[in-house]
């Protein structure tokens, strides 16, 4: 029996989190897991207050509005407004249950059975797993050494059926900070072509250009092309709480109400709160952890120095994430559960954001270096450069 | 352009809320809303106080598994066995973020693009609206003058691209409880063409009917026929945190984790926290719950009983709702916006949970009445009782 559920692989990260089963990491070689995008610290004891005090207001407890709590949609859009210089209004943000969320409620009110959504490969495995369940064909668009989507190849992929282009900047795996000439050129393509341009923000906050990474929102056709996502899981460390965001034409939002309110009802109003308290109270915090994660980054890119002799290359490196070429003769997909062994480290492999049969993911792991602070990042290049197996013949 | 929204219709309630837009409600005449079920009261204090203390724990911050807290899904699978005599393990109950997404994860689970569905009629209107969206086709079942399903038609409609019959009981919109040789018939017939039996439990907690609603859990077979779905949020008054369960085969539920994964991640940490605790410690204070529904159900069929006179019909009553025919010439779809005006009282036409065309529906509106007490009840029927529209023709 054929199911939607049946058209996608099981999801990498439980599966990854299987490989830690039965092994026992001693207490002076503990395990350095960078496995996940996710904070490992709650939020900032300010806003733990705040999250105490708004426990007594008995409308955190209730159903809100489907598409959000009307502050939380009119903070985000001045806060939207203020960052990409745009005008952002209330009505064209609507708040979801985190973003993987926020994705299939946009890809549920712009495609159907057939359609076609041009992802930059490697891609977030999510994406592809929800397009597959909902009919949708994932055409996997390449990116060039830079880890930026490939123009001629974008212009060459638009066909009759295709609906978006999504991209992930900084992204999701390769930590690549798409550049603002890029953003402008596959809107314009979006644009003439009258296909969506969706761009999942979700890790703008740590993105290490300061101000706006594109200038799209000011455009005066943004309504008929541009869709933002946004998280607030990493900024306010709310992962658990799971409210995202989707920043588009209020024509577009009506539509994704319907799907939020099949799927959730709305997003969880407890976290929505503690989501709106975060903007109006943590911008100095906001910018501290970004700092922090700027020194993880440059740490990192340090510690891989000497690695680099070993035959490791770091190709891409932004916000949460590390894209880094093994000198291994053994594909990653067996490397990297190995590697929970060999350096008690949890990292995912590449092939976990690829094509099926595509074995250039063998080459390269994922590590979200942003949960480690810089002393553990240290080891864990340590830990990489100990490891003992066969390399790649040249 | 088709997309998978545009298959399907505005959500219901949304809609209802807009009718009360613009209208000013006199503080001796404020609006009684029987619109949503969902109460209106936050949890109890000492679930509250607990919820302070959660606070304080990391975990209630960050993402937590896929199918949710596995503390969690052992207190459930252990109420579960006990209230329905079955033997249930934590492995076959999965946390959703709400009883809505319980469903379309199961229904992704089931089904593909082009397969059917029998829904009882009316049917609860967000089942449809995922089926619209998931390209599967709602069957209408018809149901007898107590509002239970016709097994003949049930019978009649089962045919090669069936895939589940879906129950809601205690029903939404209709209250009507079905009895347990209902269920088993229904569980024989499913059993005996190979599609499963979905038992949407959400209003289980406020059956009137003391003990287990039916002995399904219990039959050898029911891994094979037997999903039951389930909502934290009326029994503990979470419904703004979102939490929901499925108990259902091992095997399903891993086909269930790559929806639950792609589209919330995981259910609220901090909401499922709190379900635990509720389950652990709030059974006495919601069997009094249960006892004020009861109460309140009993208070609304005692004030009815003048408006027969008028020609008001009960026709069913029980957890939740009341469905009930309304004397009047105009159509429901009409009458229920003109409530608002006229007798300061929102409630839903039966057209929302009725298949477009399907006139039958103009003839009643749905009453969530357990979220208004007896005496806002009885003020109520009154309310009714004063409408002065011309009567349908006998």
């Amino acid at each position: 029996m054929t199911t939607r559920t049946k058209a996608t692989f099981f999801p990498p990260i439980p599966e990854a989190q299987r490989w830690l089963q039965g092994i026992e990491f001693s207490p002076d070689r503990p395990l350095i897991n960078l496995a996940q995008a996710a904070p490992a610290d709650p939020p900032p004891a300010p806003m733990l207050a705040a999250m105490a005090e708004m426990l007594g207001e008995p409308e955190s407890h209730l159903y809100g509005p489907v598409l959000g709590l009307p502050g939380l949609r009119d903070a985000l859009a001045q806060e939207w407004s203020g960052h990409y210089a745009g005008s952002v209004g209330a009505a064209e943000v609507g708040i979801t249950a985190g973003c993987n969320q926020a994705f299939a409620a946009v890809m549920s009110a712009l495609t159907t059975e057939g359609d076609e959504v041009l992802l930059p490969v490697p891609w977030y495995f999510n994406h592809k797993m929800w397009l597959d369940m909902a009919g949708v064909k994932a055409v996997p668009l390449p990116c060039d050494d830079r880890l930026i989507p490939d123009m001629e190849a974008a212009r060459r992929l638009i066909g009759g059926r295709t609906k978006a282009i999504v991209l992930v900047t900084p992204n999701n795996p390769t930590g690549a900070e798409y550049p603002a000439q890029t953003l402008r050129a596959l809107y314009d393509l979006c644009r003439d072509t009258g296909v969506k341009l969706v761009v999942d923000e979700t890790y703008r906050d740590f993105d290490s250009r300061p101000g706006a990474p594109h200038d799209l929102l000011s455009d005066p056709d943004r309504a008929d092309v541009l869709i933002q996502l946004y998280s607030f899981s990493k900024a306010y460390r709310l992962t658990g709480h799971r409210i995202g965001a989707i920043i588009a034409a209020e024509t577009l939002l009506h539509e994704v109400e319907k799907f939020q309110d099949t799927v959730a009802i709305c997003a969880p109003s407890f976290g929505q709160k503690a989501a709106l308290w975060g903007l109006e109270n943590l911008a100095r915090w906001k910018a501290g952890q970004r700092d922090e994660i700027l020194a993880r980054r440059a740490a990192l890119a340090d510690a891989f120095g000497p690695l680099e002799a070993r035959g490791w290359r770091l190709r891409g490196l932004g916000a949460y994430f590390a894209y880094v070429e093994h000198p291994f003769a053994m594909g990653a997909s067996a490397l990297a559960p190995l590697l929970v062994r060999e350096a008690q480290a949890l990292v995912l492999p590449a092939t976990m954001f690829m094509p099926q049969g595509d074995a250039s993911g063998e080459r390269c792991l994922r590590v979200a270096f942003a949960n480690a602070d810089a002393a553990r990042l240290r080891l864990f290049a340590e830990r990489l450069a100990a490891v003992d197996l066969p390399p790649l013949a040249p």
